[in-house]
């Protein structure tokens, strides 16, 4: 193949598709894959969330209405369930001869093709995937049709899997706005344990320090402290299941990061009890150092952004008063300057009777928002 | 005292101030002293950074120019310094006569307290403070006047440190926009390595492990990782001297979430190992489940919005069209409802002629928000 390292031959979009599973992510691919004219047929275990998914335009329901078919039959079919029912839900879509090629889109590739073994699923029209893309709501009505826009897409290639399929797969992705990258399905595990499973895992251990932490401590917790431990607030059940399929990579990383914590709590207790037996100088802390100039080391090798080419987008600040009709007034101002708001983040202090709202503009609309508010007397900040 | 728990009895604003130290911090007091008329004196180690301050406003630099004098006396003297500095600062601008009271803002408490008592420092004028504030970018020319603006200022009270002292930085606390908290200084450090100190080194430690990760694990990180270990980019030097000066409280906190995670990773090893031996079913994975579900109920611990304690808050979700005025209309619906939008936030997905807005209001105006909404035409999600 003559294609770049990672990157796999993409075949064309789908003309047809089935998703099964509207969560999330099976949502956002039937979304991606309407907007790009394919047909998608949509199932999962919870009707309703299926209908729901449906009415908001990610396709139509099998066999949901009168007209359409009970049986039908697609260029590919995505798996979009949870880790643990990928092979059942393959093995089952298989014997009704949903699609030519089948893929998944679940966060561990290595145990559900071990179990899609087992359960005798024809592998050779089924191509592992796995759509690096989220968000902190679930559900059809969180979906969105840019999801994966820019993102990768892990495409599973090797032993046993059909060049073809792959092609194919890429040729979803792609369709859907992401890169298609090329791992085998143990790479790919590795790969998420680290970037993903471990820190899931790392920021539930801190946040798990405040359950018993006074009142005063968390009332001077700072920005710091909320994005280590943001992501565990996540759904537990989930995570339980994911990190379970993938428990090897995972405690390999865990085990590491616990060493490292271990190691530097001795060094700091040993210099605390060496400073006040001695009220000596301040202690040579080694192995934190190390630790410290590792940990920026590793941040730094960080791709800068969230994936995907960002719309050119400006903010503009404007003091506003907290009370009812504010915004209203505000927002009149901006429609009829004929300027079409992107977003909105509102920061108030306690206490105070002002706040502060940014508003994302396109670039070209900055000037004529600030002169419109300006004009109807707000404070506005570039 | 009559006053809340926590909260220290207020002095007036200062008349006059002595900023030591024009980096962020120092800059920023400064910046919000001078917005309240308070004549601010300033000075640094480093010359060119107490001319910077100076020059975007934030004071006159002691003996800086032929009309300012080389010695100054203030209400309240301000050592903006590192931790390891504080002690020394004080006592130089004590042997200057500076002030009537002097407070530092270190983000720890005790020990520059008993170096400063090491030094024979006349500490019946020294009150230890530290506002809670701060931001990614460092030096005199990020300074902000806002900085402070709702965010806890720790004032400390306890033995030896007078009530008069506590009350006159309480009052230079809330000039500059802060909420003064009061804490022992024990008390403080232990709560600061907590929420802060311990926290930094977590996020290092899973940053550690990027250092030696494939470019592929790199290429498909997300948001969580990033948010994880985005402030083990922070400076290494100054949080090396904060956490060797908070050692022992910062030890404790570090040694508790290191044994989680390696006791995690132990679990999940051993499962690893079972279900390869066995080929058996899903490994039970008990210490894991309730770290994770500690996790997210220490997550659930923290207050919701920067700074203050969270408001009682619900959202209601609005599919809206994507064009001009159609937020305007929406808002003004809602001002007349009489109702108060605390947050906004908006969906779109490209392609899609509509997106939703999600609007954050009191629990008690979702209905008569709905119903507004609602009469004018907008679908309405609770």
């Amino acid at each position: 193949m003559n294609q770049p390292a990672g990157r796999p031959a993409e075949g064309p979009a789908p003309a047809s598709a089935a998703v099964i599973g509207t969560g999330l992510i099976g949502t956002s691919v039937a979304l991606a894959l309407r907007a790009r004219g394919v047909a998608v047929w949509l199932a999962d275990a919870d009707p309703a969330s299926a209908r729901l998914a449906a009415d908001i335009g990610a396709g139509e329901v099998i066999g949901g209405s009168a007209g359409s078919p009970p049986r039908v039959s697609t260029d590919i079919a995505v798996l979009a369930v949870p880790p643990d029912a990928v092979a059942a839900t393959l093995a089952a879509a298989q014997d009704r001869g949903l699609a030519r090629w089948y893929t998944d889109v679940a966060s561990v590739k290595s145990q559900p093709l071990a179990q899609a073994a087992g359960l005798g699923c024809e592998l050779e029209s089924f191509v592992p995937g796995h759509p690096l893309a989220g968000r902190e709501r679930s559900g059809p009505a969180a979906a969105r049709a840019d999801l994966f826009l820019g993102r990768p897409w892990v495409v599973c290639h090797g032993d046993g899997i059909s060049a073809a399929g792959v092609a194919a797969v890429a040729g979803l992705a792609r369709a859907c706005g992401a890169e298609p990258v090329l791992a085998g399905p143990a790479e790919h595990d590795a790969w998420v344990a680290l970037v993903s499973h471990a820190p899931h895992v790392v920021s539930a251990a801190m946040a798990a320090r405040l359950t018993e932490a006074p009142d005063g401590a968390l009332a001077v917790a700072g920005q710091g402290l909320r994005d280590v431990t943001r992501i565990a607030a996540g759904d537990t059940r989930l995570w339980l299941q994911i990190l379970a399929a993938n428990a090897a990579p995972a405690a390999d990383v865990l085990a590491a990061v616990g060493a490292d914590l271990i190691a530097v709590a001795d060094e700091l207790a040993e210099a605390a009890r060496g400073r006040a037996a001695a009220g000596g100088p301040a202690p040579e802390l080694k192995l934190l150092a190390a630790l410290l100039e590792q940990g920026g080391a590793g941040v730094a090798r960080l791709p800068g952004k969230r994936g995907g080419p960002a719309r050119a987008e400006t903010q503009v600040q404007v003091v506003i008063r907290d009370e009812p009709g504010e915004l209203a007034r505000l927002f009149q101002a901006a429609g009829e300057a004929g300027v079409n708001i992107e977003d909105v983040g509102i920061e108030h202090s306690p206490g105070l009777p002002v706040g502060v709202a940014e508003l994302t503009v396109r670039p070209e609309a900055v000037g004529p928002l600030t002169e419109a508010l300006a004009a109807n007397g707000w404070p506005v900040r570039r």
